[in-house]
């Protein structure tokens, strides 16, 4: 029913771009609304998200799925339907009641965060951890998902599940520490305090200079300055943003890249069929995949700055004068362990997923509630990176995700950095010359592959079948750790 | 029926809401947008302008005011009745289909109207503004108003009509005409080509600490850099722009105070009546004259000047020097006949009004027809500013107006100078320290005023009115000559 299809398409190509009103008017209420129009914004949003609502459970939708889901469909309207029909489904089997009470415990569980946060009071945010893990609970059940953090972790990486991710993050655990243990017991440690006073806007000039040199297209997108760097936009109309420290230039720079890899795979979805699966992400592990390869894999490579550290020394002479290459190289790659998982680097990273992971897990099966939340985390902190955070805020107060009940998000970081070092090793066998081509300013070549085998593939496949498919691979921890103890234990044991 | 009346508030404070949506797309295709998503952004505007017409003609909203057309009213509330049924008939009364047809004719006729100026040929033009002529009487058809022009003009100064401003505009012309006459055979004409070299980045500095001094909230709202300077936004998130010219510091300074009269009156307007009458400006004429007053009565002033002088000199030290502040007095008050109304004095402006005034006039009473225009504008050019154009993009192709069909704007301008020279007096009666408040950068006494008897009062009078209630008179060019021949009669002869 060719008639049915493309209304379809037509219908989820118009949501694509009534979506795109609201991603715009929360990218302008971070970078640049004046702050007391905060209220009206939330009106504004409050108000469009029921019209978003209404459009995009309209019967019309779901009497076009009935039909295309009798008939004998090509793979590839196979799949956009499928994944219609789970979208839909959830956004009709949730009752508005529902939705909105959850909304409100949103706000509300945010507004609370960011005050028992700033307080180091635990106490005040318990009640919203509490309801948010009823809420969850509750949404699975109306979509009859028997396991509820199974729900939650697909919301983000679809087929991904608690039993697939337990294994490869128990490999991670015990490699990484080890791993870790070996760089903190290396006696020459490299030093980042050597980065002081870089001005903002040459730090700007900078890193607009290499972000289009990777291939970001400014002509359909802008990078902008937030407190917390994001890439949010449309394919068409990308919206990135960075932040800026004159005493941590690599932070504003290695955000804007990671948002940089993000802003590409963005950039390359077919618009043709936007709002559909086809011209959507796989999920977040695989956009977690791009942003780590651009920001590590690439941008902390001797490659990589073999072409930019000259320009980096002209546009900042007084600043790195008496520090060698091989000091800034170091203090690029320093691997540390602090207690804030956003200023971890790329080792250390992983183990503060895998706490957070046995927080999610042991919340949704009942061994840890919120009331035993503090304890569980410090004791896990102890086992896993060794340190019992000092208070709250350095621990289970940190992180935005669960203030709006975003359970099963955090799993996707470390398997895009699982996914990141398997596609990275796919992608230097494809393209041996990759290192010259780096030292060449040369990432057309690299960009021109994740197009044609990531980006424009959009979301025909799942987590699994991604890595299968895209880089002939089960997916799991190897790469990662060989990636890592390749570029780390050489780094910490050669000099 | 206070039930039907506050849900007839709601509904039209969540349609507020809605358009002020629509009103932030529109900024920020102008301001931040990247040059290739504008496809994107007019497929955004397309569908949300659907949903916008959809909402804003909702049958709910007609039965609401059926039943309160019968009730016995507030006074308050009579006027947010009546004008809501005047919105709501012309949403509703005027067909989809032309409506689909009249935005076709729009952007088509917009993208003729850029290449013809280019271009200077008119004749491509030609076609577009034929079409526009026969939907704007169309569109008057469909709401039963005999005289078309008289009801563009409504659209944009309520209450007012051809008969009301011919009377007017005739006394203007000829005044004006010789007041002209006299300026230009001063023997000492300023000399405007003192500014040369002015950095942009201290225009910038300079210009944002008078808008704010001037009262401009912004922690509601901003100011940024365009093309085509405009105040946009809503009274909660007001976002103007300005331009900006490094040979023409002058423009940029004049035009952000000129959007800052504009974003004073949005800002004051009374938010518990958004989407009503009562929360919104009287009508184009009004809007203009609070531009105006901040523009020209203002920011051409000596009292303006002896405060902010020594800040400019500051800034500006290498491009101000040797210039004495009666020489740059006499170049910020300028006049001159020139080709481009944008570009014209407060003096000469309202001749170019005029002129298109009576273009209008007679391209709706037949007298002039598009084929005919380029004659009957050189020969008004001549009469009334005393050149023939040398092509028509010094003409009748200059402005954008009609390129999209917007008869019965012109009036406004001129009509919004005269208001604020009858107000600029009036507000001179009550504040009789005036120039020793501006003298001591003091606006908040002038805002306080203009707070109480101009924005928070909404368009509960039409523009009429709003003369005869606020100021105290009949709408009359007596106040405007007498302000421009105290100003600048003066100033010619003095030296």
């Amino acid at each position: 029913n060719n008639a049915a299809y493309s209304e379809l398409l037509n219908s989820l190509k118009r949501l694509d771009r009534l979506e795109s009103i609201a991603s715009l008017l929360s990218w302008d209420e971070t970078v640049f609304m004046p702050s007391a129009s905060q209220p009206l914004r939330s009106e504004q949003l409050g108000h469009y998200s029921e019209i978003l609502h209404r459009e995009a459970s309209h019967p019309r939708i779901g009497e076009l799925l009935f039909l295309l889901e009798q008939d004998d469909l090509s793979a590839e309207a196979a799949i956009n339907v499928r994944e219609a029909r789970k979208e839909y489904d959830r956004r009709t089997r949730i009752p508005a009641e529902f939705a909105s009470r959850k909304a409100q415990a949103q706000s509300r569980g945010y507004a609370l965060w960011v005050e028992a946060r700033k307080a180091d009071r635990y106490e005040d945010f318990r009640p919203a951890l509490e309801e948010h893990l009823a809420l969850a609970k509750e949404e699975a059940a109306y979509l009859d998902k028997p396991v509820p953090y199974d729900y939650w972790i697909d919301q983000f990486d679809p087929g991904m599940t608690r039993q697939i991710i337990e294994p490869i993050f128990d490999v991670l655990k015990s490699r990484l520490k080890s791993m870790v243990a070996q760089i903190l017991a290396s006696p020459s440690q490299p030093d980042n305090s050597i980065f002081k006073g870089f001005p903002l806007d040459r730090q700007e000039t900078f890193l607009k200079e290499v972000v289009a040199a990777l291939g970001f297209d400014f002509s359909r997108g802008r990078i902008d300055s937030t407190v917390h760097p994001f890439c949010g936009g449309h394919p068409l109309d990308t919206r990135m943003t960075t932040r800026f420290d004159e005493n941590n230039p690599l932070d504003s720079l290695t955000s804007a890249i990671h948002e940089t890899g993000h802003g590409l795979y963005q950039q390359g979805l077919p618009d043709a069929f936007a709002g559909t699966a086809l011209g959507s992400p796989v999920g977040m592990a695989v956009h977690e995949s791009q942003s780590r390869i651009y920001e590590n894999q690439i941008a902390r490579s001797r490659a990589f700055w073999s072409h930019w550290e000259p320009r980096y020394r002209a546009l900042f002479p007084e600043q790195l004068k008496g520090i060698s290459s091989d000091q800034l190289y170091r203090a690029i790659n320093k691997v540390d362990v602090t207690p804030i998982r956003v200023d971890a680097d790329e080792v250390t990273y992983n183990l503060h997923i895998i706490l957070r992971f046995e927080i999610e897990k042991g919340l949704f099966d009942g061994s840890i509630t919120p009331a035993t939340l503090p304890e569980a985390w410090a004791a896990l902190s102890e086992e896993i990176l060794g340190f019992r955070p000092s208070n709250n805020r350095l621990g289970c107060l940190q992180d935005v995700h669960w203030s709006h009940g975003m359970f099963g998000y955090f799993p996707s970081y470390t398997l895009g950095n699982v996914l990141a070092a398997q596609l990275w090793y796919k992608i230097r066998e494809v393209l041996p010359d990759l290192d010259d081509q780096m030292a060449a300013n040369n990432y057309a070549p690299l960009l021109q592959w994740l197009r044609t085998h990531v980006h424009s593939k959009g979301r025909r496949f799942d987590t699994l079948s991604f890595t299968r498919e895209v880089i002939g691979q089960e997916l799991a921890p190897d790469a990662l750790l060989h990636y890592l103890e390749e570029r780390y234990l050489s780094l910490y044991t050669a000099s």
